[in-house]
């Protein structure tokens, strides 16, 4: 009997050790990419990918095939299609080996391929974007990828939110997070001509336009993407990358700490559940601490400590930070990870942040001067989320926009949402990419985005 | 016994009918926003809408509410906590009611609230987009949008396909479908000098980049974005609508439809499972032939015809077109429509169209004149799916690329994919919005996008 499978429905029947299924498994068919090929003269090995799983699979061919000879030529990075015996081979480094019974050449690869078996960095393998997606790093990376995105989806929709698309294009160039790209048919700068007639530019956040909808909907998600046009070259900044930004009606700062400890646990598990052998393979090759680390976070119980109380904590620290601790400042990564590190020695929320160093639209407390925000720190990653219970008082919003200099042009819209039944409302905003790293322990935002953009860089 | 539930949740356990669980529920806590409010002096009536159903509940208070005078002024759109005995009256319009024992406000409304009582067109809420969702109609329409998108991505993940977010900001000006928007940091047309050191656009499509994934992971789909500056005002064409990009290494054309087909009956039979009272409605009051056509596709087994073939029964078809029929034509809207619902009666595949009127990248089919594409043809609606296999041949595709006066140059990633074991692939494209009209009977694109963006309107 001869069954198509891929590579991974293989190793998930070996590893289920069903052996009733098993056993009913007598030829296999398969397609894929040559890993490496190599023989002595009367038997052959070939090391077969096909992209579903980040492990290979071995192919046995031997001196008898009547195009033996044609086969033991097929370089690197070819694709065939193969039929085989399939045979378990407990003693072996494979689980399972197929004995070959017929290769056709699906497509024939170039000696210059760049993806021989040597090693090749990080740094090399951006260059090759177009390729490095088959190789087992990249190929278990962008797996996670996708699988954190279907935990994201599923955690929110399965609890009724409404998944809303914001617009990328916005007129609202009063959000006020940096600078941001313009978007024009025009090679000059007389934008009442342009197509929208008035200055378009990309969106660096959907959470207004969220706000709108969450007072409609009660509970909403956005994941799509935004946009910075930061001139920066560091390990953490891209110019596109991928925002979830949650926003529930009738919830306060409470609620919104609930639903981040719940979402980031729910999506570990998620992708501890199901992506084992890829996580297993980071915590061998990328970060030794990944799973220990992970399942630390996924048992804990979050912390949640004031702004002020973690400024006392920094002025009583017996360390020396490079940058001065008072009331009122920012807080640097330094800082960041002395409380998350050494304080807390675990995930914990900052809650209450001085209002000049954070966004109009959060709600100002009863003391007049913080605001009901918060900042979720990790251990060695530091800030992974930033939420907020939203101003919800016309009277207070609009004075906060005017001492922070926020035009209330273009955004009259959004102060109806205050005027027209506007109850208290909270949401978040988690950068997706950060997550992919935090969860694979990767370094760098390049090596999690398909094709990065990042200054001067745009290629592919 | 108090409970808390939202206005879905307490519709849901009633239609459920099961009455045990009814019988426990003695007391409801529920929060909304209100749509009506009218009393007669001693007995007042609050239909309460929570955003989570388009439908609302109806609340009772009584005079004998201690604030029952400022209850009865609490204006339609008024935010509210409501508690109230939890009472059912299978003989009423309502299958239920709240007896109201308290009512905290939670949020007032203006009484300049621009959604009074009476019915809008969709031509002024448009105007207040901010609002709209707040409607029985876009209530309905935004929970399909995020219905049907969940569809999409479990109908993929669960066979195994990887999710790749394509880039959206490119310097592939070679992709060639129509007018582009330019993405810049400048005000004149300096692009050495800009942020990525060259001219960057916003894609019209991520199927190039899906390419490199699929030959790197088999099945990989993109869900995304993505944008045309086209200066048309029709009620198809928006400037910024998402696009569905499936790609699958080892498949041709028939693999290709054999996909499309599976999807669009999934997703039918998803939102049908998942929405049943939306869709109740748009059958009522959007589309009285919505049901019974979606009914009839999700059973029918879709036709497969070469465009060679459609082009002969327009030839023979006993209709006056108002464009000539003749070989190598694209179709037009009275074509498609004349063989989808004169000729074949349900959805078609066309096939192997003339090289000419198609993209670069498809498939040359051994007769040289056609190429292995396929769209799919939907009664009331025309085009829905376009998709084809790909040229893997990289001397035909370069050849193709010639004749078609696409530059080679950017495109070498692209070309490299044909070197380097570029066996058969195949995919397609489904714009989502369209899939949603197609499936709510909405008519204009500009209703099933929260913030649509097209020419000269650019706001929220």
């Amino acid at each position: 009997m001869l069954t198509f499978m891929t590579v991974r429905e293989l190793y998930e029947l070996v590893v289920s050790g069903d052996t009733m299924e098993i056993d009913q498994i007598e030829y296999v068919q398969c397609e894929g990419w040559i890993r490496t090929n190599r023989n002595n003269g009367s038997v052959g090995f070939i090391e077969l990918n096909d992209g579903t799983y980040f492990k290979s699979i071995q192919l046995v061919y031997s001196s008898s095939l009547k195009d033996f000879d044609a086969i033991s030529k097929y370089l690197t990075g070819t694709a065939i299609q193969v039929t085989g015996k399939f045979v378990l081979t407990p003693e072996a480094k494979q689980p399972f080996e197929l004995q070959v019974t017929e290769i056709l050449l699906e497509g024939a690869c170039d000696n210059e391929y760049p993806l021989q078996k040597k090693r090749h960095s990080f740094e090399y393998l951006r260059e090759i974007g177009h390729l490095r997606p088959r190789t087992n790093t990249f190929n278990a990376v962008f797996r996670i990828r996708s699988v954190l995105a279907m935990a994201i989806h599923e955690f929110f929709q399965n609890q009724g939110f409404v998944y809303v698309n914001a617009p990328l294009i916005t007129g609202n160039d009063a959000e006020g997070a940096g600078e941001v790209f313009t978007v024009t048919t025009r090679k000059d700068d007389n934008y009442e001509e342009d197509f929208f007639g008035k200055h378009a530019s990309l969106t660096v956040s959907g959470q207004l336009q969220a706000e709108a909808f969450a007072l409609a909907f009660r509970d909403v998600y956005t994941f799509g993407p935004t946009f910075r046009a930061e001139n920066s070259n560091t390990t953490t900044h891209a110019s596109e990358f991928w925002m979830i930004e949650p926003e529930m009606a009738f919830a306060d700062l409470l609620d919104d700490m609930d639903l981040i400890e719940d979402m980031v646990k729910s999506c570990i598990d998620y992708v501890l559940d199901n992506c084992p052998e890829e996580m297993k393979f980071f915590n061998e090759f990328v970060d030794k601490t990944l799973l220990e680390r992970l399942e630390k976070v996924r048992t804990s119980d979050f912390v949640r400590m004031p702004y002020t109380e973690a400024i006392d904590h920094l002025l009583k620290a017996d360390v020396k930070f490079e940058n001065k601790v008072e009331w009122g400042m920012d807080l640097n990564s330094e800082h960041e990870r002395y409380i998350c590190e050494k304080i807390v020695n675990g995930p914990v929320f900052l809650t209450d942040y001085p209002k000049d160093i954070k966004a109009f639209y959060m709600r100002l407390n009863d003391d007049g001067k913080t605001v009901a925000a918060c900042d979720l720190l990790v251990p060695s990653v530091g800030e992974l989320v930033g939420g907020s219970q939203r101003e919800e008082r016309l009277d207070v919003l609009r004075q906060r926009m005017k001492e922070m200099g926020v035009d209330e042009k273009g955004l009259d819209w959004y102060l109806d949402l205050r005027r027209y039944g506007g109850c208290k409302h909270a949401g978040f905003g988690l950068g997706f990419e950060r997550f992919i790293m935090y969860v694979t322990g990767m370094q760098n935002i390049r090596d999690v985005i398909p094709f990065a953009r990042t200054p001067r860089n745009l290629n592919f």
